[in-house]
């Protein structure tokens, strides 16, 4: 039996942490292929283009944007930031399965343009339990804290619109939940194409 | 917050191990509970009723038949099985989840009646192998094998009305995949109240 390759979109408020899931499983997943994003911005000392981020132009950009050429897209200040369709539809196509880690709003872009994906929701325990853990981080100021937990709890209210939901109270826990959706999904009846 | 009592099906062809597959997971999963099937058959030595069975006379079995108090019924030999609802639906309120390991005629009748729950296809590698499993495990002739073969065929074409396939070419493999459906549906928004 053959099966279609597989968008498993990790999502959630920020500061919950859904880049550590991420990383966990790309490590502890056999066959899943990261989605690298495109952006305008430069990169930084050490990120490599086609592995940290397709580093390309504005114009360039542009014309994908125009060509409908993203899965999402956003502009977060200056710069913008997209996943591009071509890689993740060329891997689904090939029976391999593919990971997203993006925010809530690019997740709910992506789910607009294709349904059939794994959209799997990283919650906090609670609401005040992010605020601790944004504080305790100390990248963020008081004004930025207030902001982010704003959008935190409007943030909660798309929980519905995903499949799944992992309560990240404990790491590894979580970890072993969202291995064990991709393992779960990966046994669908629906999945396999004959 | 709370979420819904899970109804898992654990069924297949016979001869493929989701008798082994069943024992494994009530050990190794926590909260589960498995549904105990009544039958009008006398106990074996050893058997406990309400423990390996409910041990019932036919007259009340009939009754229960006729009051709809089965989730699936079926005559086998000269002896009535069937799965009692009430305590299903009981453990089911109250968001617990039950495990029921059950034939392929059995699994499609409860799905008539509980299409909600989550049902589970364990699949032999192949049809040969499965073949090759009967005859080795002796207890059947070869007129049974015969038949069994005719049936599991037949069976096959009905794992298109389940949600899940696990091929169990090898036991521990199978497991941790059954498990990880057990995991990853805990995880389901949908099974999530409020």
């Amino acid at each position: 039996m053959n099966r279609k390759g597989i968008l498993f979109v990790i999502s959630g408020p920020s500061g919950v942490g859904k880049g550590t899931i991420k990383s966990a499983l790309l490590k502890e997943t056999k066959d899943i292929h990261l989605s690298i994003s495109a952006t305008t911005r430069l990169p930084r000392e050490g990120e490599i283009d086609g592995k940290d981020y397709y580093f390309i132009g504005k114009n360039k950009f542009q014309k994908m944007i125009d060509n409908n050429d993203f899965l999402e897209w956003a502009k977060v200040y200056k710069n913008l930031y997209g996943t591009p369709l071509k890689n993740v539809k060329e891997k689904l196509k090939n029976g391999q399965d593919v990971l997203l880690e993006i925010d809530i709003q690019g997740a709910l872009q992506v789910k607009s343009k294709y349904p059939q994906g794994v959209y799997i929701f990283i919650s906090p325990p609670s609401i005040e339990e992010l605020v601790s853990r944004l504080c305790t981080r100390g990248q963020d100021s008081q004004e930025s804290i207030s902001i982010r937990l704003a959008n935190c709890k409007e943030e909660m209210e798309h929980m519905k619109y995903y499949n799944y939901v992992v309560i990240n109270d404990n790491l590894n826990e979580a970890v072993k939940k969202a291995k064990a959706i991709i393992v779960a999904e990966r046994c669908k009846i629906d999945n396999f194409t004959a």
